[in-house]
């Protein structure tokens, strides 16, 4: 059974599972405020690109709680701010603005008090995190035909439960193979500079007993050489129009690599990641992160002092590239229409 | 003025750079021993395929100096205990062996004593090491040519003057070219799981002021795309006859990229490290080296406990791949000749 990343708390925060604590120990934090939940998402406690959308739809709802008394403009000034403060943590992932675009739109066209407002916000943040593990569901049902008995799948960065409200989007069709019962082996790559694959993947796979092996991302080329990978499965952050896709930086490489060694490569996302206002790969943004990701471990320098360093935190993969993608509503090809 | 990484001790140990303690701080390590000098390269203190064969044969050396009253058998005979011990630290570098056979043939044709020997071994070690700072300068001088004014060169682990008895093999055309008065700035891979890129090259090349910047090993295929890598220069462990050679893992895939993306590859290296009776790339060991190097990073589990990890030391990329070979003997195209 995958973990579970998100839920309600009974004091009405939103409970996650503070993701830099693992693999070493299982936190859960319950996130009373808005800032607390901009923080979560800026600091990776709670990252994955679907599950970032729930998250801040979530933590809107649980930091306007001491809201819900006020007059209608002003609770809808407070939507408007909560939700610009939790979309400027992150600018790749589009299911993050997804998500907070359509709390906004629930919010405007809900008649009524602050009261009235929070009560709808509170089942739609629900229903976004109900749809997204649907969703998880039907991308494993869908790549599931994908998983032959005894395939090797490789895997990049975390696009698994802990990414998302449910069983995942590229892990998903891994953890339905396990449960009907196929042979199913994991390379996960670890993912540097945050090493998601090493902390989360390696971590959930495991506790959820399905066979995995960890190794550095420069392994991967050597595997596919030696004929030791059946397929390729990754997440998205953002799809454009063309089906060009944004994801953890390494993808990209593995992508061409796959490509070169004839080993199919398919992106799982569910459809809200596909951003029909973004034309090609070249319009999305690319978060670059600190270069302490990169310079540091735990704490220790593993780089000289005031080494210059270069971080973005995605690349961008050409649709050429991609096999299919493998979402809620089977394998797709692009290009997607609006 | 790059980093000297090893020399005599005037109590006639060899003194090396302790790289494990690098970045953070220079260590210098009095080896007494053979013993010391075997721990030594197994553990990583010493590592980089010319420095070994060099720090191999100066290690005999010093650890014989207690032998030196032994009779011609018995000197021999130790002679060739210290060799196999030596030789079996790392098996895919062609150098250590290389230059352990040559020292055993010295000590063979040798005549008189012991003490006789030891100073003939002596001058054969010191004589190795003098080789292979004037091989590091022809390489560097081979390699200029290759470096433009501006240019980005990208390299992998480190093939620098910490790897060899001079200024390197791959970096020795970036230094020659920036004390030529060349711009030239450095992208270095970090290059998991021992970061020797992070660790090493980047500090020797702070430490000499050739600017670099650091990079996670998935982000060279983005720079490439984005026609920011004018070259690729890396080192070698060990090259078959047909021009197929061994480096740290993560080459193979720079060098599948390197081709896709239009970006010429060299392998740099000593002429020493052509084993010309392996016949192609298949026929060299790879070294698997611990999980740990994975799962743990400076004591701190970055995997959860009890993941299985596959750690192979290097890979071996197809001589199809490689734009030249940058020698002592100038640059070279396979196949060699015995």
């Amino acid at each position: 059974m995958p973990v579970q990343a998100i839920s309600w708390a009974p004091s009405g925060a939103v409970r996650i599972v503070d993701q830099r604590a693992l693999p070493e120990t299982l936190v859960h934090r319950d996130l009373e405020s808005i800032d607390a939940m901009a923080e979560a998402i800026r600091s990776l406690q709670v990252r994955g690109a679907p599950l970032i959308g729930i998250a801040a739809a979530m933590g809107l709802v649980a930091g306007l709680r001491d809201a819900r008394r006020a007059s209608r403009g002003e609770f809808l000034a407070r939507v408007g701010r909560g939700a610009a403060l939790l979309a400027s943590t992150r600018p790749t992932a589009v299911n993050l603005r997804w998500a907070l675009e359509r709390m906004s739109a629930v919010a405007d066209s809900t008649p009524g008090s602050g009261a009235e407002i929070w009560e709808r916000l509170h089942t739609e943040a629900s229903a976004i995190w109900d749809e997204d593990r649907a969703m998880c569901q039907r991308i494993g049902e869908a790549g599931l035909p994908l998983i032959p008995d005894g395939a090797n799948v490789l895997t990049h960065c975390n696009a698994g439960a802990l990414a998302t409200g449910g069983i995942g989007t590229a892990l998903a069709p891994i953890y339905l193979a396990h449960e009907a019962g196929r042979r199913v082996h994991v390379f996960a790559d670890e993912t540097r500079p945050v090493l998601q694959g090493a902390r989360l993947t390696a971590w959930e796979l495991t506790a959820a007993h399905v066979p995995c092996t960890l190794i550095a991302d420069g392994v991967a080329a050597s595997l596919m050489r030696a004929g030791r990978v059946t397929l390729v499965l990754v997440g998205a952050d953002r799809i454009a129009r063309n089906g060009d896709f944004a994801n953890k930086i390494g993808t990209y490489p593995l992508a061409v690599l796959a490509r070169h060694h004839g080993v199919p490569f398919y992106c799982c996302a569910p459809s809200s990641t596909i951003d029909a206002g973004v034309a090609d790969g070249d319009a999305i943004p690319i978060e670059e992160r600190a270069p302490e990701e990169v310079t540091t471990l735990a704490g220790r320098a593993i780089a000289p002092a005031g080494i210059a360093a270069y971080n973005p935190a995605f690349d961008v993969t050409p649709a050429g590239f991609v096999s299919g993608f493998v979402t809620d509503c089977g394998i797709l090809q692009p290009p997607f229409e609006r």
